[in-house]
């Protein structure tokens, strides 16, 4: 590549300070990248209620057509029901089939030699379950009944079932845990189980999962274990719904939303994106955490084979966490957006 | 009443060893309850194993027609699909239509006088959404596709939130919190939030929720804002599956599971069941902790009218925890399910 095509889509609220921060912390990589070209594109619930559309063509089509990657910020969710609006994020993991959420959740020990306490990957399926949107509503003598589908399919299992034992077979435990509620959903949550649990015995990938250990958790007692005693976990693999849960339960453990990172990944595009949402209390008041957004940048090169600048990027964020300097307030400091990012980059 | 009828159903694992703790906590209560009369009653999957029945109809029939109240153990997960196996607690919670799980989740402080740190309650929708499970599988070309129903209904959404106000009336916040993904699931979980929130404004309610304060929280930021800043919350109300997530979340904010009572309660019935599982690691050793399956009795007995009885109950709990003499291994003990059962009819 002479040049990284990345689409910037800041989206809403706090997206807008943050993904500017994480454009920065690429810009200051220099040669170790090939040299970056920013696509700003629009979506997110300000620009429906501008425009009508929370996602635009264009934008879709930029990403598809003009980008190798991008970042996302964060969307708003509509304090009531708005006819016509539907979440940017989610349409747009499924129009560019970014079938795996990937979530890191790790602590920083103040020791840069020491093992972080906290130290899993949330893998969640990205296109299915309850995220597929298929709902109706009926009116019936006893009042409205409304109805939603929840999708599991084995070649979405699977695919996220692989994602996950490539993830844990680069890690030092090789440890996948199946989370599901197969008690209860015996049929959706069953097929996910068993598919992914199927993984390794697959002909195309003979042998090669041989030292990964599988484990498994019921979602509710997962959560529960996640708070006791998070050390069981390594790779967590989830569907939808139960992967958007555990991640911010996991994001608890480290302190703040604000220092989560995630890569929305297919086999052919990835975008990064922090897990905190918009924050709309604090928007505009140059207060959010930039780190969670220049993380999923880090996460976003690494996944493009660009280690070397995407280690430049932790460590740096990872000095700057470990001196405690600069921390905005939801670390309990008193830094803005901006002298985080600028102690960042001054490590870079 | 003359008499005080209690089916009996411990089910499996150490449902086996609380249930009996439970109702050796009730004999002892003496003439603040009717006499107590226990019936024995049948379900589980161990019981499936045996006979092909998880749930004997001649244990709903008792429930139904001989019983004032009842309490339920815990059920195993089959590890592996089971054909014909189906949850006897979902089951039983839809054939008596018990359609409120309450689960109070409260730490006990040091000082009997104290404000405890952790008080909250979880109301779960208790018959409907994913938990109708209502699958379907069929086969394509590119593997198999399960499907299943998610069920809101406006009928179910507002007696559940009538039984959310009438509980936060109680309460000195009064804070009901309503829990949703409407930002996905914007015609199921839209539905249930906006019946939730009409409640205080149905005519047959007039002005009798006007002291209530109403919130809402997305789910996946309600469990982090859970384990980040539990004192947001008073009351929170859920769908099914969301609460029974954030019931095992809040239990890991009191240290333990084995702390965690619940009810699930119809117009007509009651029944009450810890929130812990079977817990087949620990099954047989005589350590399993008694006090959830202590505490649902007295909420039992408590919904029933029954508040000095209940209150007798929770107090000789809370003195032996505060004491701290006698504790089982959950809660970083040594004590056993005997002892601390011993410790708490001393004090009823
Ligand atoms: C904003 C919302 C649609 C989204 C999701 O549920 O996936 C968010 O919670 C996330 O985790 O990225
Ligand atoms: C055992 C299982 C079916 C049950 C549920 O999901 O309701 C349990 O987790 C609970 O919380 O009572």
């Amino acid at each position: 590549r002479q040049s990284l095509k990345i689409g910037l889509v800041p989206a809403d609220g706090i997206g807008k300070e943050v993904i500017p921060a994480a454009r920065r912390a690429i810009e200051a990589l220099g040669s170790d990248i090939p040299k970056p070209e920013f696509h700003d594109l629009v979506a997110g619930f300000e620009h429906f209620t501008r425009s009508g559309t929370a996602l635009p063509e264009e934008t879709v089509r930029a990403l598809r057509e003009d980008c190798d990657a991008a970042l996302f910020g964060a969307v708003s969710s509509p304090s009531r029901k708005v006819t016509g609006y539907t979440s940017p994020i989610v349409a747009l993991r499924k129009e560019l089939d970014l079938y795996a959420n990937i979530r890191p959740v790790v602590s920083v020990s103040a020791d840069p030699r020491g093992k972080p306490s906290i130290d899993m990957v949330v893998v969640r399926e990205n296109t299915e379950c309850l995220y597929v949107k298929q709902e109706t509503m009926i009116h019936t003598e006893t009042g409205r009944e409304a109805r939603a589908t929840r999708l599991i399919t084995e070649r979405a299992s699977r695919r996220i079932g692989k994602m996950a034992f490539e993830i844990a077979l680069k890690r030092p435990r090789k440890l996948v845990t199946i989370i599901h509620k197969s008690n209860v959903l015996s049929v959706t949550d069953g097929l996910f189980r068993e598919t992914v649990r199927g993984v390794p015995k697959l002909p195309e990938v003979a042998g090669r999962y041989d030292n990964v250990t599988i484990a498994e958790q019921i979602v509710d007692s997962a959560v529960y274990r996640l708070f006791r005693e998070p050390e069981i976990y390594d790779v967590m693999v989830a569907p939808n719904l139960y992967g958007d849960i555990l991640s911010d339960a996991a994001a608890a453990l480290v302190g703040s939303l604000g220092l989560v990172p995630s890569i929305n990944a297919g086999d052919h595009f990835v975008m990064g994106e922090p897990v905190h949402g918009s924050a709309p209390d604090i928007e505009g008041k140059g207060i959010a955490n930039p780190i969670a957004a220049i993380r999923s940048a880090a996460l976003m090169l690494r996944h493009l084979g660009y280690e070397k600048g995407a280690d430049r990027v932790d460590n740096a964020v990872n000095s700057v966490l470990r001196e405690g300097q600069f921390a905005t307030p939801d670390l309990g400091g008193k830094s803005t957006t901006a002298e985080v990012l600028d102690a960042i980059l001054k490590r870079i």
